[in-house]
């Protein structure tokens, strides 16, 4: 339990109580949760977190996308608005903790705040607060990931991320519409802040022994998407030097860009973690190969640099395989800064609950960075045991949930009383 | 049209119009043809077949793992039998006349001795004939391959072939009950002589400029499908010293797989050619692969050389990037000879037919090989062009497969009438 601060308290049992309930929904054998954007589980959980905000008193509103937006009148409806959530999606056996904390913190923090609002003679909301469950963040089914808040910030329009098709060719806009959330409603205020609640997915907290990670801004992300294209042929009695095989071809992109990786001079992150091959049969060449590749480093140079080292590879590859290759899709997610003033807001809330904190830049990507040019946003980190997500064994505490808990309620408390907070909110 | 030789005349454009018929059956828009075995394509391909069959008299009958086999009554009750076939099932956007072209060869052959039979005054047939359309030779949908003909030769139990599943999941079992095709006779008669027609699928016969490929025995081929164990993280912040990437592993197999066929001294061919990655999402270290690989050589011993290569490089891979590997699945087809009697009786045939013919040993697996050990077989090519097979660009010209079909209908009239074919077989 964490040690009471001035302020409202969040309910820790409600909140254990609403997690366990998120990890049933598309929960699987080994503790993980299957939750896939649009899925009949996200669905479930969606109707749960509705029911949640309805059962508070706040106003829902689903847009077309279909983020839901629950908003609870503190302020009066002339306010400025808080906004803060994250998302219920999943990976596939993904972790329990990833964006659902984020997701039930919120709820907690603004009942907390509410209840607070009510009671206390002392100090009155000046602002209101909404709660948000984003849109498809993950990307496992639907890509681009941070699909919903893109589309929020106008970094992505309705129509292209609606008319996106999962693996099976299912689109996004049906997949919605089947579990209820293909919503007409734009949420109408305009926030002036958001906040997200996350797990590190990292270790950076905990090798370093903190409790609570105020984050600066995130590094630059490449994603790119390669075809390679050969053709098919029977494995057995096709003479070795005329095969065209797109398989092979993709297995020497996948070791050329880990072979970039260990060598390369500064922090990089590599990754290769999808592929469709065709026709994928044990007796024929691959005709065609999709890979799903990943660069991340600290700084946009860095990442750029990296790529070019993999194009030149690639080249190589085409050459000595007679395999053609070509872009399907890239996406670039520069290196961003959050606001600084936001930093320090979580850095003050958690000195005044006497929890240890440290700055730190977040490698994953998170709806707080997608929209952070559209409603500047704060991002706070708990640690994650082993720096181990996307995984069932991903596992957080239950004291440093409730120590983000807590912290989160805090700035969310701030934010919606503190005048001092007023300079720092630009309309 | 090749130039009639005595004996029965096949006849060409009912030929022609077969494999146009079944060409149209599960027909792509490229020219190819999906025929994945046990779909409703093969279902309907059957259809054909069986009816072929009983519009010229044969009586049919289907076995537990759906071979269906029609028995034309040309020596009486009491005589031997002699089979023939090959299979009608495909490759995902195979070729049209792997397999399709023996079944529909076989059915005019027989056409043609019956009719010959039935007019000829100068030489009865001493024997039966039966045509035979195996399940599963390709083994894309289901493995093993060469299945219903494994099945009948007792290299498989039915048992253990009817519980396969697809990549859905579905039973082979159930495959075949929806299409019709689960059946309950074991084919009576036990044949002396089994002959397949087939395409080359690959270049000897082009490159060498003949027209029949008297096939002598088949390379040794070890399949194995291996599973990686990594372990599922984020494919961000996950430090990249600290992930066990099952993919990574796979990849830097297929290329350790490939650099051994490079260099290596003697004949090998080598292939991966389907990968199952989970969770196979973008943003995820994958945690499991299985690969399918395939290692062809003229001899058994070569065969296991280059087997042992690859495990010592399997071990290296598992060191360095902590992923281990196990064996799920592995199986052996042995180098062998067919019995060079039938060797000679192509031969013999085709220089009647003043069609020029070589020797050549199968690199591709047949169910003419499957079976040879329970009835001794004859297996005959026709040219690919290019070579090209397992492929929509698969082709052999009208002139080839007419000389194929005069081959096929001269050995098996000489099978089925000539006294001085009894010496060689064995009862």
């Amino acid at each position: 339990m964490v040690e009471a601060a001035p302020g409202p308290l969040p309910d820790y049992q409600d909140f254990h109580r609403i997690m366990a309930a998120f990890g049933e929904i598309g929960g699987t054998p080994a503790g993980g949760v299957t939750r896939l954007a649009g899925s009949e589980a996200d669905g479930h959980a969606r109707d749960e977190f509705v029911s949640l905000l309805k059962a508070s008193g706040a106003s829902i509103s689903v847009d077309r996308v279909g983020n839901i937006f629950g908003l609870f009148h503190l302020g009066g409806s002339q306010s400025d608005c808080i906004l803060c959530g994250s998302h219920l999606d999943s990976q596939p056996r993904g972790g329990r903790f990833d964006g659902a904390y984020g997701v039930a913190a919120a709820v907690i923090a603004a009942k907390a705040i509410l209840l607070n609002s009510q009671q206390d003679q002392g100090t009155k909301p000046r602002r209101n607060l909404a709660v948000v469950n984003w849109t498809n963040e993950e990307g496992a089914r639907f890509q681009p990931s941070l699909l919903g808040s893109s589309c929020y910030a106008g970094r992505l329009s309705p129509e292209t991320a609606l008319s996106v098709r999962d693996g099976d060719g299912v689109l996004l806009a049906d997949a919605l519409k089947a579990i209820g959330y293909d919503g007409r409603q734009s949420f109408a205020p305009r926030p002036v802040r958001y906040v997200e609640l996350h797990i590190e997915q990292g270790e950076k907290l905990e090798k370093a022994g903190m409790r609570i990670g105020a984050v600066m801004g995130c590094w630059a992300t490449r994603k790119i998407r390669l075809r390679f294209i050969g053709q098919t042929a029977h494995t057995g009695p096709t003479p070795m030097n005329q095969r065209r095989d797109a398989l092979h071809a993709a297995c020497r992109a996948v070791v050329a860009l880990h072979d970039i990786g260990d060598g390369f001079q500064g922090e990089l992150h590599v990754s290769a973690g999808r592929m469709e091959i065709a026709p994928n049969s044990p007796n024929v060449v691959a005709g065609h190969v999709d890979v799903w590749f990943e660069f991340r480093a600290p700084n946009n140079d860095d990442c750029d640099r990296a790529v070019d080292q993999f194009h030149a590879s690639l080249a190589k590859i085409a050459k000595r395989l007679h395999v053609q290759h070509e872009i399907v899709d890239e996406t670039l997610r520069p290196s961003e800064d959050l606001p600084v003033d936001g930093v320090h807001l979580v850095e003050s809330v958690a000195e005044s609950l006497r929890l240890s904190s440290m700055r730190l830049r977040t490698i994953a990507g998170h709806d707080a960075i997608a929209i952070s040019a559209f409603v500047p946003s704060i991002l706070l980190f708990v640690p994650s045991i082993g720096g181990i997500s996307h995984s069932e064994d991903e596992l957080t505490s239950q004291s440093d949930l409730e120590a983000g808990l807590a912290t989160l309620t805090g700035v969310l408390w701030r934010l919606v009383t503190d005048p001092a907070q007023d300079a720092a909110i630009v309309h």
